[in-house]
């Protein structure tokens, strides 16, 4: 008999899962359906800035792979503009609507998998539902901030929030040629990075002309009618043409919730197990949508990243078509780019790793990307946090010019692996001027967490 | 009483342990006298092909720490131009000699460190002493280098060996304008590299213009009185004004051995423990001239790098002032840029595994160094080896454009923890379009490699 796979959001985590389902079962054994909302599947939403910023040309250049593909070469049955918008987990039917249509039909499913994704912050505030204002988390998002630049030719604009999506969007309408402002509610860009390393973000975002406003609260989204206006802050309004959310997303849980599939109280989430199952039989989750758990805070944690989708989708897939995998957390990774300065992170910082219970020490170290007398080595800062007495790595952060972010990947190896800094700084990394010192960056950082390690034994 | 610490050979591992015995203990209680056969301390032998080859200005750039600045900062005698010529390891003398006096005279020692590094490989041909043939070992062989181009206005140059050092310098000769000739005696470049990852190296020197002479001896070099003339060959005579080695080098152990330090039979390395001590008595050694322990491979190695020579001389400097470390070993990780291809390598090949006992499978992906997207995304190969039935990682390499090369960092991390590549699969690694694609190369090599490890237990 054929079991009917559902799966509820076509990008990373719903696609990741049904490919693999795929490749576990072939079509005689499962039917897959996938209903998702927008009009693409599987695409990069972490390039929507890079394409309203125009270093990507083109919306289909971010579709790893179209709903047609998906039918054609997977036999899975895609339904786009389909949006889920009820579950009966006792009879295992999923509402759909049909939005171009208008029309609501059931499907049944044997195995149900949710990957509803994220939605961005919203906060509740005046305004702030009416027209120039947008998120950034769909391609449909992209193209209505695109349609909206080009009917209203802005000269200003204003994001909201100084994290990733925030910086990337503010750089991305700097090199539209807007003037840009934006607002930020804590006293520095980009909190995930700790505070003596944001210093040289707010900088570059200096040098690049946009104005930072820290420590202010949006009060609302000031309308003339149709048209924008300015943003209402705590420090007055500011005259826009457009505003940009980039406050962050977190779990779309609303299905899982009305169906009573259990969610975090902390992370608004949807509790998984390790191969991804929820707590109601037959329903699974993956993606932003679903909690993972952390590693080093080893408490559940809620993190939209693509990264993640496509690792826990493919676990589900591979369950779901029958095979056995499971996913062992993450570690908070991330990295990005903004005003040509490279950020990269992994781990807890150090407010993080107090709250988890640990003590930390830590060591920041200024180095370079390359052999100190290349011609385009560049500065970097690294900075280390490790526990106390034992010397576990706890987390790391870097902040530089080009080649700087992606060694975050090596302090996230290690990280894994629950190293110490002691055991790191001898690990047998790479060298080449033109690539790095001949003590890599990763492993200054390592040398001088273990001097404090040591240092705060005898202090 | 002062005791007396003896150090032979002033580069990167003789000067980071007598650094680090300083710190462990002040002038006082630890004399430290550093001999050194040449003019520098500390310098970075690896930056003299891009010293040839123009990228870096001047030979100061190369040295990290000078003589005087040891002796002025941290009351390090170093004593250059002076080559140790025997030791009595009974007495605890070195026999040194003033190379610019003549004279030579006793040091007495409580305990002796040999750094005396790694001698360039010469075979054992006519005309190979002569005039215009150079090795590549230190700034006196790169100033030598350049003396003779200056004076002999070449035209045509032959480099002998296409490993590391013999690519880079075909590539600066080129880029100083000469015709290369690279002979090598096996069948492809860069034999550190499999087979099957060697092509796109050939492919990138081809494109500069080198000509590539593989499966060719060198049968000696000719003379016409004191002016090269041409490097005779098994495909016939290649006419050349300079001559390169890049036969790569092996433990400079000459003083060790004829003081009955033992080195290993394989390697000819000074045989070492773990914290860097001979097995005789006050004798220590580090750097290129010792053995180190292959963590992969489980056997004695010697690798002539700056970065082992870097750890090595710490641990023993560690040790010598007092204090406790260890050296864990290495993995054989290795990275550099010829003719426009980066090219990193870490573990076992394939070859390597077999003949270490281990039975491997093996994975190569085509993929990109950034978002297949991104404007300049760059083409990358990962070749990824692992153990059959266990999938433990024990080796990966990488070849492509800018940005592959660190990557291999990431594997040598993950392969020094012993990591499956089934764990390796699933870590937290770093996206962001600018950076790498959603899945980075680490973990697509991973990922195919463990479908390898399942296909071949179903196979």
């Amino acid at each position: 008999m054929t079991e009917r796979l559902v799966v509820v959001g076509g990008d990373a985590a719903g696609m990741s899962a049904a490919s693999q389902a795929r490749r576990g079962r072939g079509p005689d054994a499962l039917g897959i359906v996938v209903f998702e909302r927008g009009h693409d599947t599987s695409y990069s939403a972490c390039g929507i800035p890079y394409w309203i910023g125009e270093v990507v040309d083109d919306r289909a250049d971010l579709v790893v792979r179209t709903p047609q593909e998906f039918r054609d070469r997977q036999a899975i049955d895609v339904r786009t503009r389909t949006e889920a918008v009820g579950v009966d987990t006792a009879a295992r039917t999923v509402r759909v609507r049909d939005l171009d249509r208008g029309r609501e039909y059931d499907e049944s499913y044997d195995q149900l998998l949710l990957a509803t994704g994220a939605a961005p912050r919203r906060p509740d505030l005046p305004g702030l539902d009416g027209p120039g204002v947008f998120g950034v988390q769909t391609l449909d998002d992209g193209q209505a901030i695109l349609d909206h630049l080009d009917a209203c030719r802005p000269r200003r604009a204003v994001v909201i929030g100084a994290g990733y999506i925030g910086l990337e969007m503010a750089e991305a309408m700097v090199v539209r040629g807007y003037e840009v402002d934006l607002v930020e509610r804590s006293d520095r860009p980009m909190t995930t990075l700790d505070a003596d390393l944001g210093g040289r973000v707010a900088d570059a975002m200096d040098g690049m002309g946009i104005r930072l406003h820290l420590e202010t609260d949006v009060q609302g989204v000031m309308h003339d009618g149709d048209r924008l206006r300015a943003v209402a802050t705590s420090v007055g309004e500011l005259p826009t043409d457009v505003v940009v959310l980039g406050l962050g997303a977190t779990p779309d849980a609303r299905l899982a919730v009305e169906a009573g599939v259990p969610v975090g109280p902390e992370t608004g989430g949807v509790v998984v197990d390790v191969r991804q199952r929820t707590r109601v039989d037959g329903v699974w989750a993956a993606g932003d949508c679903a909690e993972v758990h952390h590693r080093v805070s080893r408490a559940p944690a809620a993190i939209a990243l693509g990264t993640i989708a496509n690792k826990t989708g493919r676990v589900a897939g591979i369950n779901l078509g029958g095979g056995y995998a499971t996913f062992p957390g993450v570690l908070g990774t991330a990295v990005t780019k903004v005003c040509g300065v490279e950020i990269g992170r992994t781990g807890l910082g150090e407010r993080d790793a107090e709250r988890a219970g640990y003590a930390p020490v830590t060591a920041t170290v200024q180095t370079t990307t390359k052999a100190g007398y290349w011609p385009d080595t560049a500065s970097m800062e690294v900075k280390v946090i490790a526990e106390r007495r034992s010397g576990r790595l706890l987390g790391a952060q870097v902040v530089g010019g080009a080649g700087s972010c992606k060694r975050i990947d090596t302090f996230a190896a290690a990280l894994w692996n629950e190293m110490t800094v002691e055991e790191l700084l001898n690990v047998d990394l790479s060298y080449a001027p033109p690539f790095s010192p001949v003590w890599d960056p990763v492993l200054i950082g390592a040398r001088k967490a273990w001097d404090a390690v040591l240092a705060d034994l005898d202090g």
